[in-house]
């Protein structure tokens, strides 16, 4: 087999180095953050790129236990008693578009959207019209935008203000701001969510649109842990019953799945 | 890297060859069944032993949406739409000990019971009798018995009267229906489920313990993916909602989770 | 919580209906390919179709060791000798629509070059010959051609004539024929792969495009239980080793992973 | 559906809290370490104890891509090109006994040491010793010790000396020590491994066992999110080709997978 190639680790016989840098000296001068920035960036972060990194990471750990993340990680350790890692890896699997992975197509859309704003000469305003625009035209719903529980999504406007107070605000913020007052316009009142303002810090941090997705994850995973923890700890095994109603041929009657 | 050894496939430009049976073979002169039977059996099944697995694959197979198997696989792909991939194997993430997984310790139990009954002289009878009083006794559930929905599992006199009439069983069962009647005088009347009917069935067949889970997710995994389907057919994204209460620091309420 | 509908299952106290079939039926009656079909059509197969899916399960049920799904389900039970769902799950993980899942993507362009062929007046060849062009303009792939091991897939033809034999040849196996000449003719010469030739059947036999990446699902996982009882039985825990090159900062070395 | 319990998280509209603290003061005042340690303790830590938690997240971040857990997420997006939570979860299901999740086992043997030390009197190295004792009597590898690339694993003393320096080494890194001592003179000289003196430590700091694989977990998936990042930045789609020799009926021959 030809050997893989690699530029992340490298490791032999007691040494460990990530990206160039010893993990012993990781492990006694650095955060934990710090090596999430170093394994993704090749290069260890200013302070102030950690603190917004520290925020993210705390923003999307958890966001209670009936989350479709975190509700799959309880069913599985409910069942399947032994393996823990089984139950995070199946509260992973529900990340996607529609939980926890909006980030990445809102940074795509970002920066799409101020690559536009360049080339076509347009205000931020005129260009964020536009956009929604287009999406209303095609019935899609604006990645970014909108939030099952919160009005007003709380961890928006800390992690805009904390850009602001690090210096890393810029024109993804920017666009962001201008479509939230385009869809607030042009569809109705609408949070910037959680998905939507990490997107545009990390787009102004310089990050690929991949990685809010791999942010996301990186952050619940600590409270997927959590509710397995609570789960083995607080609940007996197969305690969790959805209510199902049949509704196939032979008529609609509660049924009682095993 | 040395190659790795195998035993199963041998393919190449032009060839697949399963257990040393041409796959085109296989496609046209065999069910699915025996393919399964074949690759875990190193030989192809008589027919007899074909309707047993049949059988056990049909029974397993699903058992309504609320399943914690079933319930994962909706919530993955109710909150990650794009993977099928990933919504089935949320499904059988939630497979152990407590959930459809229960066969393989009963063929454990199944298979030292018999073993001991010859070992120690002891009818069936005595030993089933032995082997309760030593769960009772530790305080261990006796795998195989009891259901959450079912007082009386109606897939297990099936398989049994099946495994009769195929000529396949033995000690397996003889010693599982000992067991019931222990199981009624010195707990309580519980019915021989599913995992238990099908771990004597399947050891007097000649099967690993091992087996029984892995046939078991090989049933299911028909239901999962009927399950998916059906989710993303009549189903909106991220329309699951699970009820929380709050019960930790700072008082008892309902909760909202995203 | 709102009770979940579904039109699978309906199961009671001592009953299982599966779409409307007492699975008591289903066990003694029918063969698991049966309850394959009529979990995700909601009617039992005719003979015919009940023979197409068959072929197509035993077809991709393994394709060698070293498949990605192969491969990857054997990695986690050599790290996680406890968890065999688990493994099965990691298995399951890699198929996507670069690895087993290209059969529901050559559907969606099936059942829209029938369309078009139609809308359009065109023969299925001019058709076929404008999809392929298209592809090749933007670059694209044509799902459901070449492969990396066969340069004539030995499974196309069994499908083909099996579905002749069974009546059950379409529009669908017309049209991949006449791209199958397209693409020769604007590419180069390249089977149709097993994932084009199931395409094509199962559009045929009135399958939803999902249905083609479930299916292969279903007959992978047996492949998939049997790569993981071989590493179980053969092999010690933590033997693979895979080789890897360091090519980051400070230069390029071998080096060793845990 | 009874509403599900949980002390972890309250959310509602425009509030989140977890373990009773506004996630907005965790973002803007605390690192993302701490509310790994809240969420999993219920209390912020204390300087010393995060300063542990970082030590012991970057430490096993990432060991090279040829670990089962990099390797099998690198397979999965190799073939699943569109699922990075697929591909996540895949190499977190590797994670068992075998890989990385030592640590667990660890913690339980360590506690009942240090029970049994007290309970019979017995000094550390009495008690070690006879431990290593009955381990090697029943054939049974004593879990920490020993490494696949390092003759002495270079974070063991680093955790050791933080431990030391915040004041938080106790009867755990005693009792490992001694065993460490045992170990050498009864089996042969063999290295504490990461898992042992983060089992030693986890164990002085007052966790639980199971935390030990899921604090495993939380710092792999940032290794594994850039093993994902960097496949998918490098690589072409299905560039893994496992070398694979087939020693079954019929001969021994090199294969090809697919």
């Amino acid at each position: 087999m030809e050997a893989w190639r690699t530029a992340i680790v490298d490791a032999r016989d007691g040494e460990i180095r990530i990206r160039g840098n010893d993990v012993t000296s990781l492990m006694t001068e650095r955060t934990f953050t710090d090596t999430v920035f170093l394994l993704h960036r090749a290069r260890l972060p200013a302070d102030q790129e950690r603190a917004m990194l520290d925020a993210i990471l705390s923003a999307v750990a958890d966001h209670g236990s009936g989350a479709p993340s975190c509700a799959a990680a309880r069913l599985a350790i409910s069942g399947n008693r032994a393996s823990v890692s089984a139950a995070v890896a199946a509260g992973i699997l529900t990340i996607g578009d529609e939980h926890g992975g909006a980030g990445s197509g809102c940074m795509e859309m970002i920066a799409a959207g101020v690559e536009r704003a360049r080339r076509e000469s347009l205000t931020f305003e005129e260009c964020a019209s536009r956009i929604v625009g287009e999406h209303r035209a095609i019935g899609k719903r604006v990645a970014g935008f909108g939030h099952r529980v919160h009005t007003d999504d709380p961890r928006t406007p800390v992690l805009f203000d904390l850009a602001a107070r690090n210096g890393l605000a810029g024109d993804g913020i920017r666009l962001i701001k201008a479509m939230h007052a385009a869809v607030s316009a042009q569809v109705k009142p609408m949070t910037i969510n959680v998905d939507g303002s990490m997107a545009a810090v990390l787009y102004d941090m310089g990050f690929q649109p991949v990685f809010a997705r791999l942010l996301f994850i990186i952050g619940r995973v600590a409270g997927l842990t959590a509710e397995v923890m609570e789960e083995l700890d607080r609940e007996r095994p197969m305690r969790i019953r959805v209510p199902v109603v049949y509704d196939g041929e032979g008529g609609s009657t509660p049924s009682e799945s095993e």
